[in-house]
């Protein structure tokens, strides 16, 4: 690795290997299409994006706040001192991967519910959904059983969707008066329940375990009890479409 | 400090101060009660409890798992080296004050619940006085919030409790059927959700946030609206006598 000057004034990289040198001259000297990110840039992005998937996992074994950069890195494979041409910090790092799953699973959900306007069948759908990741999207919910209810304090993804979702509710006359930080508070509990038994004891877990927390979840916010059971059974979209 | 055999072998404590040693001197030179503790009987006793007080604290300021030895001793205000006469690691220690909470928190709630037999009736009181915790005992609020849902995992105290109340609760037809271990985790998350409103915004705290809370769950458990809503507001027993 050499420092290399011209690369710094461009804030490119402080510190660049001889590989990374040449990368940077011939997409310089060739630019074919200037829109097009340059083949420095698509590296960048993917040790960026192995940096993120490192956090990621961490986070999911429940290790996101006591990892060491030098573990990160090694996770991520890349050097350590690389790791400060992406991120400040490791706070910084852990907030960026944070936001980024929850936002993929805040845009999976609004397309489930695309279709649907009833506020408690919006909660209900989004609940059966997320309910399902633990085999849908194992990485997901293993993210989740690790970030606990620490996922709550994101400000972007799905806290604020589901607070929205609740107070839409009880606007709506749907869902009961309740504080809603504290009704999210137990969704989530219960969320987070529901994903770690499907890791510790998958042949607890079934579709109607999902859908009978749904139920209850949805009597919880003050949706009646037959009501409750009719949204917790309808079909939801096929995984395909979300 | 001095290492002192004759103490070792008695297996109180490898390394020990000159202070400690008259102190043992004096105890066995004078028995005057031999089923009574000895003065470095209570100097041990005090500095163990020291140490658990010092991880609740820890605990409470959600530093469970990262608190180093050092860290800990220096808030016990104790010597580094005393940390190994009374717990082999630091894991054993943080296993320890939090049995020691879990266990002080449901002898409470055996207490108030000692006239009540109803299974849906215990469970109301139960939960109705632990979310008034963040006033009646704010140290034990925050040992709960510190630990978020990690509280469920300890084999002793309120988890096993609040599962027997659930499992009681179902097999006498008063709850609906519903994974017992999935909708104590939606108990717990709520619990800590008006746990965290309480230190976060205590301006939006009050006794019916509690109970309105209190009501909700016991909607989720099965128990219907109308019941659910007299359980709920019923007198609970004075704080004295808990």
């Amino acid at each position: 690795m050499i420092p290399c000057p011209a690369l710094q004034v461009r804030g490119v990289t402080p510190t660049v290997s001889m590989r990374e040198v040449k990368e940077a001259l011939m997409a310089n000297a060739a630019p074919s299409d200037p829109t097009r990110p340059s083949r420095l840039d698509r590296r960048k992005a993917r040790t960026r994006q192995a940096l993120i998937d490192a956090a990621v996992e961490l986070i999911a074994a429940g290790r996101g706040d006591r990892a060491s950069i030098q573990e990160i890195t090694e996770a991520a494979d890349i050097g350590f001192g690389s790791f400060y041409n992406h991120f400040q910090s490791k706070d910084e790092l852990f907030a960026t991967a944070s936001a980024e799953v929850l936002e993929r699973w805040g845009q999976m959900i609004d397309r489930a519910c695309g279709e649907v306007f009833d506020p408690a069948e919006v909660f209900a759908v989004s609940f059966r959904i997320s309910g399902r990741l633990g085999w849908t999207h194992p990485g997901m919910a293993r993210f989740i059983t690790g970030s606990g209810l620490g996922l709550l304090d994101a400000r972007t993804g799905l806290a604020p969707r589901a607070l929205r979702d609740i107070r839409a509710g009880q606007k709506a006359g749907c869902f009961a008066a309740l504080d809603a930080d504290v009704a999210l508070c137990a969704v989530a509990g219960g969320l987070i329940g529901l994903l770690r038994l499907c890791q510790d004891h998958p042949e607890r877990m079934h579709e109607h375990v999902v859908d009978q927390l749904a139920e209850a979840i949805l009597r919880l916010l003050g949706v009646p009890a037959g009501e409750a059971a009719r949204l917790a059974t309808l079909p939801i979209p096929e995984q395909g479409r979300w």
